[in-house]
C-alpha cells in the first residue's frame, strides 16, 4: 500500500453521486488523482493503459455532468474504462483487472449497472446508444431508468463501417443522442484525419453561444499540435454557408473540437449539451493517448497495452520467454516466403503488430495493406487480390473474422478464391476474456464448400502451414493458431508444404485413440503420459486438417481402437462434428464405437490465464486423462477429477 | 420468336469488341434495342427488371469505352447485370435467367470472363475493384489481363458500412480506380440523399474542362425531377472554395451528377475519365429504376423483382397460391402480438417487404426500424433495444445475418440479451441460387451459449414460434423458416408459446426414427408414407429446437429404434451435429446405433426450384426414403435411387 498515490478526494468518491457536490476545481483535482490511481493499478495488473489515461478528464466530466447509471455512458471497445470503473463502485477491485475472478478489462453488463452495454470489439457504441435512446422514447424500462445515451468512440473505431451505419441511422431517426468522438490522433484512417478539419455550423448558432465562447478560449488554450487543426477548423467555419460537415450531412449537430484534457472546456460543453441538446449531437474531443504519464506518452503505441510495470521508470515486467510467440513465427515465416514470391501480399484490419505483419510491412511496405478497422472490406479486398492473381494472406484474429463472415462465405468461398486466412488468437485467449475468445472459427469455416481448414499443433507446424497456404492456390485456406508462446519445439529452417487433408500419427497405442486438432496436442501428450503410467498407452494423432478430413486416418483409428476421442480448441460444430458426420456416414457407429468429442463447453468463459480457462473448459491434461479413463470405464470417481 | 423485339444492331453485337466500330448515335440505338431485349427476356423468365432497365445506357457506354474483359467492371449486387450479360456473349442464354442450368441472376465468375467478381449481396464492389486495382499495380496476372477497375454501385448499397470502409481505404491507397455511383433515388438512407446535393471541385478544374462543358448541357437536359438536385449542386459549387464533398474528403475525385440515360453525357465523361483519371474517382450518375418501361417505372418498387409478365400490359403471371407465405405469416403474427404488447419492436435491414415487416410498419410505424443495408448496426441496435427493456424482433434473412455475425456473438449472445431473430429464407431458396442460400445459420447460432434456436416445420408452427419468441425474455432466441409458401396446414387463431427445448412426436413407428428440424417435415412425412407402403413404419418427430435439445426425446428415439436419422435444411455443424454430440456424450454410440445426419451437401448448389435444389442435395422425399432403406439394409440398389 505504500506505493499507492495520495488521493484524498478520490477516496471520498465511491460512485458518481459522490461527485455531485464537488466544485469544478475539485473535479480537476479529482481527475489528477484518478490518473495517478489508474497508473498505479495498471502497474500491478498490466492492461490497456494509454487509452484510459487519455480519457481521465472526460470520464470525470461525464460522471459529474450526467446522471449515471440512469444516463447510459457507452465506452466504445471498453478498453479505456479503467478510470470509469474506479469512479463507479469498483475501485476496491481495480487491482484485479483482467485477472481470474477479477474485473473485466472491458465494460461488462453483468459487472455493474454503470456498464449499460458491454464492449471489447470496436465500433458498437453508437448503435448501442441509439438503441437506448429509442427504447427511452418508446417507454422502455431498465432497473436504473433510461435517460440520456452517450457513446464515447475513438477516431479509429469511428472509421469502421459499423459506426458509419449507426451514424447514418441515428441521423435519420433524429432522437436525442450524444456521441463523443474521442480523437486521439492515433489512427491513420483518412476520414478520421479529415474529421479534425471540421467545425460545426451549430457551433456558430444560437442555443450554443456558450459553447462558442468556450471554444474561443479553447483555441488559444490548445497545445501546439492541436493548434493547426483548430485553425483549419476556423477556416472551414468561414466557408460553411453552403457546406456542411460529414456529421451534419449525416444529420448530427456538431460541437468542437475541444481540449479533452481541460475541464474548463469539457464541463461547460457537456453541461450545455445535457441541458439543451435535441436530436443527435456529436462532440469532438481532442485527447492524447497515454496523457500525463511520460513513459506512455513517449511510447510508440502510447502505452496501448502493457504488462505490469514500474511506475517510476515505466519499465515493463514481462515474464521471461522461452519460445517464440505463434504470432511472430507466422510473421517471420510469411516474410521469408514473400522474399521468394512477389505475389504474396498481406492484409490486416488495423492490427499490424498484433498479427505479426509489422515485420512483413517493414520488409514489403507496398505489399502489406492495413485496411483499418474494416474486416468486411478487408476480406473482400483480399478476395479480389486473389482474383487478380496475387496470393493474399488475410491475417485476422478468430474473434474479429466474425466481422467478415459474410464476405468469407459470399466473396471468398462461393467464388473459390485462394485467400489465405491466418487465424490468430484461436481458442481461449486469457486476460481479454470471453469477448476475444476464438471459439467459433472451426465451425463457421469448416462447413464452407471448397475451404481447407488447418490448425497448428505447435510453432513448427505453423511454419509448415504457412508454407502450405502459400503453395495452395485451389480455393480458400485457413490456418488457426493460439495466442501466446509456442511450446518450444525446434524450428525447421523453413516451412514445407503439407499434403492437403493428411494428418499424422504421433504415437501408436492401444484401446483408445486421441485425435487432436490444433494446439492442444501438448496437453494430449501430457495426458498420454499420465495414462501410460496407469498402464494405458493411447494412440495419439494430430489431424492437422479439419477440412478435408483425413478419412483413412480417422477410419483406421476408429476401427483399430475401442474408443476414439477428438479434441479441439473450439466449440461444437467444428472438427469433432465433422469427424462424427464421417463416422456416421461410414456406418462406424452402427456396430459401436466409444466416440467422444472434447470441445469448448456451452458457456462463455471469463478471463483468467489460458491454462485456467481451459481447466474451466474441462480440457486440461488431467481432465483429458480423466475423460479417457471414464470412457474406458476404468477410472474410479476420485481419479476422474483433476 | 414472334414476340421478340426487332434488334438489328444488337444482333451484330456478340461481345463488347463488336461495339467498338459503332458511332455514338448507333450506341444510343443499341441501348434502345438492349432495353427492349431485356424487357422481352425478363417477361419470360421473371427476375430483377427495374435495376437492369435503369443501367441500360450505362452498360452500353461502359462496354463501349472500356476494354472488357481486360478492364474489370464490377456490378454491385449484380441484379442489374442482365443487359450486361446480353452484351457479353450470353444473349442466346438470356431466357434461361435464374432457371435450373441457366444463367445466374447475378454476376458470376464461373459463368464468364466478363464477370470478374461475382456478387449478390450488396456493397462489395468497391472493395473488389480496389483489390483488382492493387493487384494490377503489383503485377498481378489474370487470363484476360488487368486494366481498369470499375465498380458500379447503387445509392442504397453505398450506404452500407462496407462501402464506406472500402472508400476510406481506396482514398488512402490512392490507386487509379473508378467508382460509378448509380443514384436511382430509390433509397431512403440519409447519406445517399445527401449525395445528390454534391458536385465535385474537380468538375470545375482543368483536366476536366470537357466534363464541365458536357455538364453545362447536362443540367438543361435533365428531366424535371433531376433539376432540383442539379440546381442544389450548382449552389454547392458556388460555396466549394473551402468545403469539399464527402467523397473528396475520403480522397476521391468527384464528377457529376450526370444523366445516366443520356449517352451524350455518359460517353464523353467516361472517355475523359478513361483517358485521364489518376487516383480514385467517383462518377455520380443519376438514373431511374425501371427506365423506359412504363409498368416498371410506375410500380412502387420500380419493377425491382418481378414474376414472368405480359410485355404489353405489364401484368405479372404468378402461379396460383394455395397457402400463405411463411413471410406473411410471420408479419401477421408479429403484428397481432404487437397489438397486445407495446414493448414489441421490429428491426429490418432495408427489407421491410421481403421480411414481411411492411404490415407491422404500417400498423406501428414508430416501432418498426429500417436501418438500411446495415446488418452490423441493426443487430447491435436491436441488442440495445433489448437492454433498454424492449422486445426487439430482428428480421434478417439467414444469408444476410452472416453480415451481423460478430454482433450476434459479441453484443447479443455474450450479453445474453433477449433479441428475437426472425431468420427468413432458411435453407435453399430457389432462383437466387447459392449466394442467397440460408445454409449456415443453424451451425453459427446453435453453438452460441445461451441461445435458443428453433425452426418451423410449417406455417402454423411458425405462428407458435413467433409467440414463443415474444414470450421468451431470457436470452436470445432465433426461429428459422424457409422462403415461399407454407404447406397449407390450418392456421390457429393465434400462436401459443411452446415449451422451450421440447420437440413433438408426429407418429410412432418401429425400427427407424426420423427426427426432423424445420421445414423438411413434409418431405419426411412423404418418405414415411412411402416406407409404410414397403412395410416399414418409421417413427417421425419434429425437434422444434436445435438448442436446447430435447434430450429426453432424442435419447428415447435412439434407445427405442435400430436407427436414428436427423434431417435439417442446413449444413453440417448444426442440428445433426448437436444431436451427435449428445449421443456421443451419453454413450449411445458405445453400444451401436445406426445414426445418420442428413444435411446440405458440401457444395454450393446453383439456382433451380427449391425442390430441384433439394434433389441435388439428396434431400427429396424419395431420397430420404432411400436413405432409410439403405441404413436398415433392406433396399435393393434399384430401390435406393429416387
Amino acid at each position: 500500500m505504500a506505493d499507492r498515490p495520495n488521493t484524498p478526494l478520490l477516496d471520498g468518491v465511491i460512485r458518481p453521486a459522490d461527485m455531485k457536490q464537488l466544485s469544478d476545481a475539485e473535479l480537476t483535482q479529482l481527475a489528477h488523482e484518478l490518473r495517478a490511481e489508474t497508473i498505479s493499478a495498471v502497474s500491478v495488473t498490466g492492461g490497456h493503459l494509454g487509452a484510459g489515461l487519455g480519457v481521465v478528464e472526460l470520464t470525470v466530466a461525464l460522471h459529474a455532468v450526467f446522471d449515471t447509471p440512469r444516463d447510459k455512458i457507452i465506452w466504445d471497445v471498453g478498453h479505456q474504462c479503467y478510470p470509469h470503473k474506479i469512479l463507479t463502485e469498483r475501485r476496491e477491485r481495480i487491482r484485479t483487472l483482467r485477472m481470474k475472478d477479477g474485473l473485466s478489462g472491458f465494460t461488462k453488463r453483468s459487472e455493474s449497472p454503470y456498464d449499460p452495454f458491454g464492449a471489447a470489439h470496436s465500433s458498437t457504441s453508437i448503435s448501442a446508444a441509439l438503441g437506448f435512446a429509442v427504447a427511452r422514447d418508446l417507454g422502455g424500462i431498465t432497473p436504473e431508468g433510461l435517460g440520456d445515451a452517450v457513446a464515447v468512440i475513438g477516431d479509429g473505431a469511428m472509421s469502421a463501417g459499423m459506426a458509419f451505419e449507426a451514424m447514418n441511422n441515428a441521423g435519420h431517426l433524429d432522437k436525442r443522442l450524444i456521441v463523443i468522438l474521442n480523437d486521439n490522433e492515433m489512427s491513420i484512417a483518412p476520414p478520421v484525419g479529415a474529421l479534425s478539419s471540421y467545425l460545426s455550423r451549430l457551433y456558430a448558432e444560437e442555443p450554443f453561444q456558450e459553447l462558442k465562447a468556450a471554444a474561443k478560449g479553447a483555441v488559444s488554450l490548445l497545445p501546439e499540435p492541436f493548434r493547426e487543426g483548430a485553425k483549419r477548423a476556423k477556416d472551414v467555419l468561414k466557408g460553411m454557408a453552403v457546406g456542411g460537415t460529414l456529421f451534419e450531412q449525416l444529420g448530427f449537430s456538431y460541437v468542437g473540437p475541444i481540449d479533452g484534457h481541460d475541464m474548463d472546456q469539457l464541463l461547460p460543453v457537456l453541461r450545455t449539451v445535457k441541458a439543451r441538446a435535441h436530436g443527435p449531437i456529436l462532440i469532438h474531443v481532442l485527447t492524447r493517448k497515454g496523457k500525463g504519464y511520460a513513459p506512455a506518452e513517449t511510447a510508440q503505441d502510447k502505452g496501448h497495452a502493457t504488462a505490469k510495470f514500474d511506475v517510476i521508470t515505466g519499465e515493463q515486467k514481462k515474464a521471461p520467454s522461452n519460445a517464440p510467440s505463434y504470432t511472430s513465427v507466422f510473421g517471420k515465416t510469411l516474410t521469408g516466403l514473400a522474399k521468394a514470391d512477389d505475389k504474396i501480399v498481406a492484409v490486416t484490419a488495423a492490427m499490424p503488430d498484433g498479427t505479426g505483419l509489422n515485420l512483413f510491412a517493414e520488409r514489403f511496405p507496398s505489399r502489406c495493406f492495413d485496411v483499418g478497422i474494416a474486416e468486411q472490406h478487408g476480406v473482400t479486398f483480399a478476395a479480389a487480390l486473389a482474383a487478380g492473381g496475387m496470393k493474399p494472406f488475410c491475417a485476422i484474429y478468430s474473434t474479429f473474422l466474425q466481422r467478415g463472415y459474410d464476405q468469407v462465405v459470399h466473396d471468398v468461398a462461393i467464388q473459390r478464391l485462394p485467400v489465405r486466412f491466418a487465424v490468430d488468437r484461436a481458442g481461449l485467449v486469457g486476460a481479454d476474456g470471453a469477448t476475444h475468445a476464438g471459439s467459433y472459427d472451426i465451425a463457421y469455416l469448416a462447413n464452407l464448400p471448397g475451404f481447407t481448414v488447418m490448425a497448428a499443433a505447435d510453432e513448427a507446424e505453423l511454419m509448415h502451414m504457412v508454407a502450405t497456404a502459400a503453395a495452395h492456390n485451389d480455393g480458400p485456406i485457413a490456418f488457426r493458431f493460439p495466442r501466446g508462446e509456442g511450446v518450444g519445439v525446434e524450428l525447421p529452417e523453413q516451412g514445407v508444404p503439407l499434403e492437403i487433408g493428411k494428418g499424422r500419427v504421433i504415437q501408436e497405442g492401444k484401446r483408445v485413440a486421441i485425435l487432436s486438432f490444433g494446439a492442444h496436442l501438448a496437453e494430449v501428450q501430457a495426458a498420454a503420459e499420465g495414462l501410460a503410467a496407469k498402464g494405458i498407452k493411447p494412440s495419439v494423432a494430430d489431424a492437422r486438417f479439419a477440412k478435408p478430413l483425413d478419412r483413412d486416418l480417422i477410419l483406421s483409428l476408429a476401427n483399430g481402437h475401442e474408443a476414439l476421442i477428438t479434441i479441439e480448441e473450439g466449440a461444437v460444430g467444428g472438427f469433432g462434428s465433422h469427424v462424427a458426420q464421417l463416422l456416421a456416414e461410414e456406418g462406424v457407429f452402427d456396430t459401436g464405437l466409444k466416440f467422444r468429442s472434447m470441445v469448448l463447453p456451452d458457456t462463455f468463459i471469463d478471463q483468467a490465464s489460458p491454462a485456467d480457462m481451459y481447466k474451466v473448459a474441462g480440457m486440461s491434461a488431467a481432465q483429458i486423462e480423466a475423460k479417457v479413463l471414464d470412457v474406458l470405464g476404468v477410472a474410479s470417481i476420485g481419479e476422474q477429477r483433476a
